[in-house]
């Protein structure tokens, strides 16, 4: 039934396992020619949307509203928190000034794209809690080998940005930030440790950051999501001010927080996957189930309407389906929705539709069995 | 009932209505400190959301997958095309090159990052058509004045990018591109006309260019979508070549489409808006009904109660709702949801209790009238 090799062995050759998983389930392709930067294929993108929406719907709902920052950011922000742009400076692409302009970097993160709007829109306690984020890309001139999703010089990511009128509120925010991000790997389906950083190993500018840690097939440890308490270390540069309820000017306690979605999804893909391909969890799979018809000479009429019903039932209680009707062989059809991770496909021919029962294929056991009809829904 | 003044008038003075309404409704921050780039703030964000996620659900249900390709282009990429890059050179922003790198540009528009791809993609006409699209940001050192949303360095839009066996199949696409925007362009209440670009107006590289004007107040014309046939002009640079049904080489037909998300929000803004700010049409509008409970000592629990009903009811038939119980008076209220657009207002006062009815206020006829309360899904 396999139209094409298995993959490598996960475990024993991961970056190889990796390499050709990307490739042959259209997630990503590595051929564009500039260091670090790759194409974010179709299969990817819906797996990303997912969980980017999840992410943002968390932070919606806990009162965070959305913002879009401009990509560039004046070299003269970049460099007001010296501890950030020391950590910072070497990594930035930096745009040809022309005269009389400033030097431009391409964010590396925002922070200092931010912080100088929340100056001028933060004036009194009445303004505080303000909860921001961002979903897009910063730019980081990675110099080690890089990794498409794993390492790379763009990377896709959210970025919350919060002050407060205290470090007891602060922290609380971080707290929050924690729950989020459990929340949304549990979806996803991934184990991890959550750890506050030691001094050396900090984000650059803050007071404590606190980092989540999945261990990927090779051993090797994947950050997936930060989160900061920066305190009062750039709203003294930065000048957010506010006066609290006696009257008196204070600087706003920050944190912030990077929830990575490319990271995120590279770990999904490598922790799921095995010699067949991806095997997303129901939460972030586009297709959650697939349905093939067992085409059977003079039944076709039958076993497509069959098909098409289970199809429609299913969507009435909210699964994504894909009913593939195409013209490939069944086998090819088994073999691309294994390869893409499909949680679940069911298999309608002619047995199936004299029989009134379903035949059930789970990509995670990789086992497959018969149900009653009826029991369909309560069977998903 | 108004706690600030009237904006200016908006057929007179335009740009200052203009400017005013952005900065007034929280729609947008020109302090940002760099020539043409501008923060969009939270409630922008939200209409811009709307708008993408219409456009981008059109192309998907048309047959488009959503990709994301990297942000810098190859300079001997961009030069690939000789009309293109004579539009384009001017306008592009350099990154600095390091020693043995190529010098990269910010994308200006996405063809010359695109086509490379598929050149790697497209093998045969079973590859075709390939209709593929991406959302994001471009940038263009716009040497003209610059306005928010308008005209600036960095805009906000949908690409399209689609390649065919021949020329009847792609301008059936760019008819079908303007079929999406004409729908689009009709849920946002947004009149235009739609016409063919002269030899002169046309998009660089492209044989025919198509494109959607909305008239704004001003009695300027404002460029929002533009489909492209672009023939082969670039398949024989760029190598697209496939094999047809008789196994003959030949280059793919191509045609792209850049549906303007800040430029339909610009323009939604500045046709509908009046001197009391923004006046969303029902499908733009991030909270569609505002419920405002009009507070009367001792009766406050009964009030809030009911209008949590009513909020309840609304959103049970899928309308964005939401009920305003902070502790501002009605007044102040009012004028923030007329000023950011809320389509219709629902007020819940001591008389609407006991006498079973409801406040009605419609913001683009400014007009209040009562409503039974069993009548309100009819209403709305």
């Amino acid at each position: 039934m396999q139209p094409e090799r298995a993959l490598p062995d996960k475990e024993k050759q991961f970056s190889e396992w990796y390499s050709e998983v990307l490739e042959r389930a259209e997630l990503v392709d590595i051929r564009y020619n500039v260091k670090g930067f790759v194409v974010y294929r179709q299969n990817l993108m819906r797996i990303i949307n997912l969980i980017r929406s999840e992410l943002e719907s968390s932070l919606i709902s806990r009162g965070h509203q959305q913002v879009m920052f401009p990509i560039v950011i004046p070299m003269s922000y970049l460099r007001k928190e010296q501890e950030h742009v020391t950590g910072f400076e070497a990594e930035v692409f930096k745009i040809r000034a022309e005269e009389g302009e400033e030097e431009l970097a391409l964010r590396p993160t925002s922070e200092t794209a931010m912080y100088p709007m929340y100056a001028l829109w933060i004036h009194s306690y009445r303004d505080l809690p303000l909860k921001l984020f961002q979903t897009g890309t910063v730019y980081r001139k990675e110099t080690r080998a890089t990794k498409p999703l794993i390492r790379g010089r763009e990377f896709f990511w959210i970025e919350a940005h919060d002050a407060f009128e205290n470090e007891e509120q602060a922290l609380a925010q971080v707290k929050e930030d924690i729950e989020i991000t459990k929340e949304a790997l549990r979806k996803f389906g991934l184990a991890f440790i959550v750890v506050e950083r030691e001094e050396w190993d900090k984000f650059p500018g803050a007071e404590r950051t606190f980092a989540f840690d999945c261990l990927m097939p090779d051993g090797k440890v994947l950050q997936i999501a930060t989160t900061h308490y920066l305190g009062t270390k750039f709203s003294k540069p930065f000048e957010v001010i506010y006066l609290d309820r006696a009257g008196e000017k204070k600087n706003v306690h920050q944190t912030c927080f990077g929830p990575g979605i490319s990271r995120m999804a590279a770990a999904v893909i490598s922790i799921h996957g095995d010699e067949f391909g991806l095997v997303l969890p129901f939460d972030v799979a586009p297709i959650q189930v697939v349905i093939v018809p067992i085409p059977k000479e003079g039944k076709e009429k039958e076993i497509v309407a069959k098909a098409k019903e289970v199809g429609e039932r299913l969507e009435k209680i909210r699964i994504r389906t894909l009913v593939d009707t195409s013209e490939e062989r069944p086998g090819a059809k088994f073999y691309k929705y294994e390869l893409i991770g499909t949680p679940a496909r069911i298999e309608v021919g002619e047995k199936e539709v004299s029989e009134g029962k379903l035949t059930f294929f789970r990509r995670d056991l990789r086992r497959r069995w018969k149900v009653e009809e009826s029991e369909l829904e309560v069977e998903v």
